[in-house]
């Protein structure tokens, strides 16, 4: 089994009739519903008032792949539980970042740049989400072409370090591009950045979004059996 | 003296008035004075029906950086000439590929993928270059945004091998998006892929096209006092 | 099943009485042999004197993975099946080049480079493979250090374009290093490249290598579901 | 000009003699005269103990390229100066960290990962430093091989991110080899990790290492006219 956890800062559902009216269950609702349809995914979530946000050691240590949402309330997660994700990590959890998690302080920290600066515009473009790596493994059984009707704008410049692989970018009718699907490895652990997803729109409902998520969790789950590293003073014996 | 070498197929503007009218000198010429203005450089220029093309030995053995330009009659360029041109640029010439290039035979063998692969229409969208990479001497002095109202539109998948970089990133009004701005190292050898450039738009005569060109000769130009390296059998001595 | 090719020049345990002790049943066949043990792995072999090597464009539609040993008979491998292979590569078909294939036609056609340039010197120097990348699926269950206490010494510089991944480097006795386990993608096809293994030594019996290969082979394959991808002139519909 | 500030820790060689004795003007002070030779260089140095360990807003802003050497003080710099050395790169400063500078703060924040982790042993090992790319920038001037008689000893894995380049590699004669050259961009900044440089060793009074600086300070020095990019709220005017 896949053990998954869904973490959502569960504002703009919590606060805003409209936003709950397409996210009944929460946009980690959502997301979990598109992911336990596979036989093999075991899905939790946790939130942002939960106790420690839900990020617990113990549920961490039992995470193999950790889905992060979160968008105007960055600042108010911990820095000790920013750490404890890095760690595990960077000790080999899974984690994908979604759309305005770009400037969650995790993924800041992990990128070591400054990955909140990009473009942004809230008109409703289109948006259309163009595979550039039809090889991924993140890429299998989706089309080369995801058009969403209307979404929030992102362009570029994304102030990201070059991605190891771009699976996806996105064309928006007003003008702009952007880096949509972008891998990343930090020690053991493997990130996958995906740009769709604000919380106006029913994103996380649609199959081809659900996906990209399953696809993406079984790329960035750790090894099965995951190398011993020695770090530090070293001697052969 | 950064010694410049523009070669080009010179077949639409050798047949077609309205071609010829845009570049009177052709592409090759309308490359060439955009580069002169610099005073280091020193541009010849090479085309199709020249004897070898215009690519002989003596003129690559001294040339620094050879541009591109190929549309129609890839299938007319000797092999042997392309096997010339693949050697030197293992041995440290740089070369700019231009638009239509990208299906060449010096491309196609460099990059070692079906580089030929790619959308296209002839619709006259209109073009919008972001820059993706502020930190890229080829992007010294540019703008974030380069805009083209009429272009031969290019949409991904475009297939080539992971660029080492992305300088530049196109989109188009009719909903494509293009990786623009390339580079990759062979050997010794520096390539930028550059895509603008369709014959029958003046894009050459631009200004900000010809600042990319300045900047990625530049950038592709041979070390002062390339390191020399030993392969084959090998013992220290 | 993933269906596996093993192909193999033979020529070397076909003609010397000390390589044919090391691997009475040939290279491919120790190579077959550490492959079968995988439940849902179908492995066939196929050579160099077989009609068209055994490399029909049968077998390669039938082809999930195609392992390649080749050293002394490059050039004996026929055109038209390099080309049959590098398009079933394009296609989505993995391909794991062993050694001395670093200078086989195919992967000089992948890479596009020099991919023969090399030092190395056969005397008998210990190898240790090191781990470079700990998250990679091709190192899932494997030690830090590989060690091989005599080898066929590779040195740097090695004339291939940056791999998009170096999983292994290895260090040699002698003085030399060597990037061992590099990845590389051409269309949809995954690449790897895996130096030990000269025919001197019975490297293709030793169970961390045949892990290797087996955790190459699971990362190679193509996709289960491949996107479709559109290239040429272009109309959203 | 380009204007270099070269930091140092500067603790070795103020309390042991023998560091003192290799470098009688500091570490930095051999960096400094190593760089100065070039005629369009102006460099000054920084340290620990001046105030704002030299390194105020007004110092940083006059800073093309930085370069920082420090081992075992990284917890004594204030956390307010490694963010401002940050913001600096990602607006285009360019920096180089030396040897143990790995696990500075300023290096693990870009690097987003547990740079402070690899392999070391102070057994006067011999280093061999091999080119890997022979079109950088950094190699200009170089032979492929550095020998250096005795260093302490660095083992991968070193847990950075893969980097966008691998210049220079190192055995060991113990065993172990290293990434010992690595380029990282973050923002408009050019990052170079060196690895060689170990206080008991006179590394930094070798022309060959001193070139590898110089050639470095050139390649991540600043754009001449850096791109102005627009981030957040974005409308086209």
């Amino acid at each position: 089994m896949i053990q998954i956890t869904v973490w959502n800062e569960n504002f703009h559902e919590s606060t805003k009739e409209e936003i709950a009216k397409i996210y009944p269950k929460g946009i980690h609702g959502a997301i979990k519903e598109g992911l336990e349809t596979e036989a093999d995914f075991t899905v939790r979530t946790a939130t942002l008032t939960d106790p420690e946000h839900g990020l617990t050691q113990e549920v961490l240590d039992n995470t193999d792949v950790l889905l992060w949402w979160g968008h105007m309330k960055h600042n108010d997660v911990a820095d000790e539980v920013v750490e404890r994700v890095h760690k595990r990590v960077l000790d080999g959890m899974g984690l994908i970042v979604l759309h305005s998690g770009h400037a969650s302080k995790i993924f800041k920290k992990l990128t070591g740049a400054a990955s909140e600066d990009l473009k942004w515009r809230e008109t409703g473009d289109m948006e259309k989400i163009w595979l550039m790596d039809p090889s991924h493994p993140i890429a299998d059984g989706l089309p080369e072409l995801i058009e969403i009707e209307h979404e929030e704008t992102y362009g570029e410049h994304f102030n990201i370090p070059a991605p190891d692989e771009i699976v996806f970018m996105s064309w928006f009718s007003g003008g702009e591009i952007f880096r949509s699907g972008c891998t990343f490895k930090r020690g053991k652990g493997k990130i996958f950045y995906f740009r769709p997803g604000h919380e106006s729109y029913p994103i996380f409902h649609r199959e081809d979004i659900r996906q990209v998520l399953k696809n993406a969790v079984r790329w960035a789950k750790p090894l099965h059996n995951s190398p011993s590293v020695a770090y530090g003073h070293y001697n052969f014996e």
